[in-house]
């Protein structure tokens, strides 16, 4: 059996001491640290930490770990925090329209057993990607959405994300803009990939705009949906290089291997616990 | 003795034979090809070719080349060419302000003797790096800017660019933005360095604003100047990946990095007669 | 329906005009020059070219192509060429073992139509992936291999590989090393994956071995299997930065990502016939 | 005035709260800290740190501060560290040859103020470089090695370095090796610059060994020297794609350009008091 493990999200204002008295709290209570990364933001005085410890002799037990941290540090060092359990695995959707390639990719990695994750349902606006969900037996939800539509779809689409207790959702190329009713239920919840190196390009078509404008190189920017579009917290960024030789289509070709990536890496530091969101952008912790 | 040779740059509508055609009348007169690169952009049908030949047995005079191109294909293929020869080594002038690591990178590659190319003035809006260029033992001619004076002062530099035979212009971390009538003089003859990955971030303080975004990705741009800020044909541009830790003062140092690198390989690529601009985009030749 | 298209790979001793010679026997005869793409080795004076050309109005027979090549160019120049057609599907055989993300990349751009290949059938000396193979519907041939029955079950391969007249193989992460007798078979035509930079780490482990050395940064290469291990000619490579915070296990985690990719841009690039051998090196064209 | 830090760097075996009582000590005394990156090598149980604090109000006089780690912590806790403070600059000095690039770049940080350090003199086994060092106004001395003639200038030059109370030594494309004894007066203090990616190509010509090996990508590492040639502790490797095209020429100038950059990374780091060799390999602190 592997260990079970409490992983801790924290920021709040710097304060001397903080890092000492977090970790002698774990250490004083038998929790034997596996994983410290902190980092403190100097011109903002804010501190950021991620810790995981062994619980197989923490003297805390588990279901009163949230309470303690919450009377002894959260209202004291004004301190914001997540916990999270290794054995509890998150609950991800996605969401696809035809492009299979992000879809694909993630497939793959869980199939493989690589990601902490379970993926209980996939969505999309359209049919063309059902028979890939069918290969790897993961319920598919068809709903189209047109203007007209939309509010309603986005209904079931939230009920059916409540049902199976979603913990988070990845746009795997997924070519509808999500509602601000949609969004608001979801906060830094929902990872999109967005095929260009944000904040150039973003909106629609960005590749022909990047052919128009004659880069040199072309990227993939994955990041939580806010309700502006294409703004929202950045998590990973990659680029390739390109030429003039380079027309559309092979820009659209040379793209799907940086947007999977990306995606993927994205969507493998959520699960990890690894992203913490401030301030429209993220720390990513190694 | 190194050899004589002429270098073509051309493009023209793709037609039928026009490569053989070319490079036969070259071959037939006892030029012999050292170098060809071509490119066929099919969506525009475009045709572009860079030839370089030695000229130690070709029949036709250096002096007629020019004309015989203009009779025997110009007119008949709509072609556009410039024609350079080796000997000529092109002249540039470098514009500055106040930062150094873009102008050392340029002189340190002179003094090597990396580069076929002239600097026979520094023109600046600051006195700062006089003491640079007097190392390096190139004129410097410093000519404040402000509101008022800007016109005038302008117009004094065009005339010690003309007295210099100026070729080509490189804006070294300038920190002014030319006039409409400046750029006219210099039509795609003016490199600049943008110290952010165009079209991101175009204008005043780019550090700042990628660092205010949150991006996972800093860059650099260099591009022909055009009297739309930051808007000119891309020569060259490369990135380097940043972290939740980095400063606006970090990226400032690594961006200097970037910046004076991507400048370089443009001005190179220029002095070699290697880059093509049509449309506001490039063909930059290998 | 999409048009009829020929494409010539060529290399050849450099001389005068053989350019023009074969561009203009192409359109002499109305094939029009979709493709064209040359190199010349001036340090060992050696012509490469790729050329693709539409069939429809050609006028030579699509069957007398090669003979008219042979006859007109092969000897006169020692032009060594290659001749194919869009129509015909090369027929790929994977080669897989263990580990699942390399065939899975490559299944998925199977699946979604990106690549112009068959694969016919899918060879291991495990049976954990063969579940997989079943997902995509490819016949799935388990051969173990132990240093006893290496010859014997290579001799049945080869006649697997024989019957579905494969024209390449593509070694997926597999983890044997295939015998002179068997690379016979198939010069230049069996690509496998190095998860590592090579000539870095040539051979086992090289992850560990990475980790032993404290690089900064790791890689994969593509290269086609020759007789001496990990010493073929190398198709494509690509690097990751890494730090001293990576352990072995995320060497290999992030060394994945790295090695699907530059295998599956490496198999592409062979599917398109843009990789010329020669001299144990390759000409990879754009 | 800017403000007095105090830097310290150390490793231990890992051990419960060491990070607490650390911090906690700079703390309580009145260190406010300005930076602190931590690691721990879990394989290995070695617990590196890196803190920085500003000594303004510090309690503990600067010139008792080590007394107090060497009796607090570093026999208790079999800690190794080092105690740097930010009023003293480190002295560099220069090792080079006939190439230029190297020297230039790391001048040009040093004339502009880049760089914490001061460079006393420069060394060099040819006079080539000399009216380089004028231009800098750094004293040049020359000593030109032969192997009769080794044993007898090494003598020479560590009595200059001495002289100058040179804290560390740059190899700037230094064309000569190191004798150990040479190296022995200087542990971990010998910053190289290889123009390879090592432990590819080792040794003399890598670019003509990467040009024949046909790779696709070259690279450049900096580290620290060792008795065993090119294969001490790597500081910071970068690398730049290659292709057929390049000649061994050009790899050389392409190399030129990683070469400085990242040779100039390393000695950055070094300044910063930001590494840290074990076991051969380095700790390179954020």
């Amino acid at each position: 059996m592997s260990t079970q493990k409490a992983i801790l999200l924290l920021h709040c204002p710097d304060q001397t001491g903080i890092l000492a008295k977090v970790t002698e709290f774990v250490n004083e209570n038998k929790g034997n640290i596996l994983y410290l990364d902190q980092y403190v933001d100097r011109e903002e005085s804010l501190f950021y930490m991620r810790l995981e410890w062994d619980l197989k002799q923490f003297t805390i037990p588990k279901d009163k770990i949230e309470e303690y941290f919450n009377t002894l540090f959260a209202k004291k060092y004004k301190l914001n925090f997540q916990l999270y359990f290794s054995e509890q695995k998150p609950k991800m959707a996605l969401f696809v329209s035809k492009m299979s390639h992000c879809l694909f990719d993630i497939l793959a990695r869980y199939a493989a057993g690589e990601w902490e994750v379970e993926i209980p349902c996939i969505i999309s606006n359209h049919q063309t990607l059902e028979p890939i969900a069918k290969k790897f037996g993961i319920p598919f939800h068809y709903h189209p959405i047109t203007a007209k539509t939309k509010a309603e779809e986005e209904k079931k689409e939230i009920q059916i994300l409540k049902k199976y207790n979603i913990d988070f959702i990845v746009l795997a190329r997924y070519m509808q803009i999500l509602s601000e009713n949609f969004i608001s239920h979801f906060p830094n919840k929902v990872i999109n990939i967005h095929h260009s190196f944000l904040p150039a390009f973003a909106g629609a078509k960005p590749y022909h705009a990047a052919h128009k404008r004659g880069v040199k190189i072309i990227g993939a920017t994955s990041h939580y949906v806010t309700t502006e579009l294409d703004a929202g917290p950045i998590i990973v960024q990659d680029v390739t290089k390109i030429s003039h030789k380079d027309t559309v289509q092979n820009l659209v070709c040379k793209g799907r291997d940086l947007e999977k990536i990306v995606l993927s890496q994205a969507v493998y530091k959520h699960i990890q616990h690894k992203v913490l969101v401030y301030n429209n952008r993220t720390v990513v912790f190694s």
